[in-house]
């Protein structure tokens, strides 16, 4: 049986690389597809053509405007072929709607070099004796996705005009279970609440309107890794003038960093 | 007198979203421009852009090949023109070089909404009191940029094989002095030393594949800034598979979160 994320940025291509795709129910949000099953089909497309070489290193998303309910079309065009990386422009488009989404991919060898980890995961309390916890807002996607928050996890509307931490921490992995890899990774990277729901306690309406995932594990890190949960942490430094920044850590459930991932977030008021 | 950075990034529009430009001396780099300065020559062709309305919200350039010595031209196109924001895509080109590098950028209208800064500016020695670092690299564009270390400056190699803080904070301005604005600002955000020279303390061949300044200040905020330094921070998290990231905080002198920036950098060795 296809799991949900694979059926979801499943693409037939078309030739010149264009690749065909449709949205699904399953990782809908309020107005459109998450984007971060957007992020993943995104990829997806640069990853089925047959000239690419190498693994992700970068994948930055676009969002322009709303993705509808239906098909789409991905093309996906080379545009610097380097030895030790390749450079890839994507688009996507939805038939009269124009360009729904833009995105750029560097991929890399893998290559064994000198490595250090600066930054240390944090220290929590480990997956199977967190509690799951249940959607805190009703949309699809999220059914999608086992999370046990460690820290900053649903909560009820603060204390009038209180300003909270924008701190979230937790376990998350794909449910159904599904062995981790590229696509898989981009779309957690944007599986968090957003950060002015969380400082705020209320529900600004808000739209991702970048978002670029680095990613600093090699295939066989996410082969290790496999269907077992991430450790997942995710902040935010400043709300103003209608934007806020977000970053997180998306790290192995053995304490290796997998990816880091920052966007910049449109906020109502 | 034009100052060295107008120069550099100066641009002739040559129709319908086309724009020339060429190199300067001023702002050369080992071997090629300096990335913060092909940083602002992207999102200066999109402010000159006819179409363009509201400021700068986020920028993301991807370094695919070498720039050369002399002139590009540079090709803007409005991807989608929503109520909140504009998408533009941006390509760089170079004769038979083909694209030298990529961007987009996301405008917005300025808007007052409400406002919060989570975190706070390191506490730091001011400017006038901290001693001006000649250059520590032989590269032009350094001279362009006033810096006064106040940790993670330029230094000595460190006891062989040992790791040491990837962080730097230092004051930084233009020089000769020129108000901020957003192309200044994009620029900045890559004026640090690459992280593996401050880790390693040895001098590897680098290069920066992608990068994202999101801008949080309005254009009030820059023009309050004025010339004045700016405090600047940079740290990284984790060099593995030839790549590394590399994040950082832009602020005004009085404190003031004006953009914080995220790269992927490449590494030889």
């Amino acid at each position: 049986m296809t799991h949900p994320l694979d059926a979801a940025i499943a693409l037939t291509p078309l030739g010149e690389g264009r690749f065909a795709g449709a949205t699904t129910p399953d990782y809908w949000n309020m107005a459109g597809p998450f984007g971060g099953v957007t992020a993943a089909v995104m990829l997806r497309a640069v990853l089925d053509h047959p000239l690419c070489r190498g693994r992700p290193a970068a994948l930055s998303v676009n969002y322009c405007g709303a993705v509808t309910e239906g098909g789409f079309e991905i093309a996906v065009r080379l545009v610097r072929d380097g030895r030790s990386t390749q450079h890839w422009v994507v688009e996507q488009t939805q038939g009269e709607g124009g360009i729904t989404s833009t995105a750029t991919v560097v991929t890399g060898a893998t290559r064994d070099t000198w490595a250090h980890a600066m930054t240390v995961p944090p220290q929590v309390t480990p997956w199977d004796q967190t509690e799951t916890s249940d959607s805190f807002v009703p949309v699809a996607w999220r059914k999608n996705y086992e999370m046990r928050f460690l820290t900053g996890g649903p909560r009820a509307l603060g204390p009038d005009g209180e300003v909270m931490s924008p701190v979230t921490q937790m376990w998350v992995r794909d449910t159904p279970s599904r062995p981790l890899d590229y696509p898989a990774l981009a779309s957690i990277s944007d599986a968090f609440l957003p950060r002015i729901f969380m400082v705020r306690g209320d529900f600004s309406p808000v739209a991702t309107a970048t978002l670029s995932t680095y990613f600093l594990a090699d295939e066989a890190a996410l082969v290790r890794q496999g269907d077992r949960p991430l450790l997942a942490a995710c902040d935010a430094s400043a709300f103003k003038h209608g934007f806020n920044d977000q970053s997180a850590q998306l790290w192995s459930d053995d304490g290796v960093l997998l990816a880091v991932s920052h966007q910049l977030v449109w906020f109502k008021g």
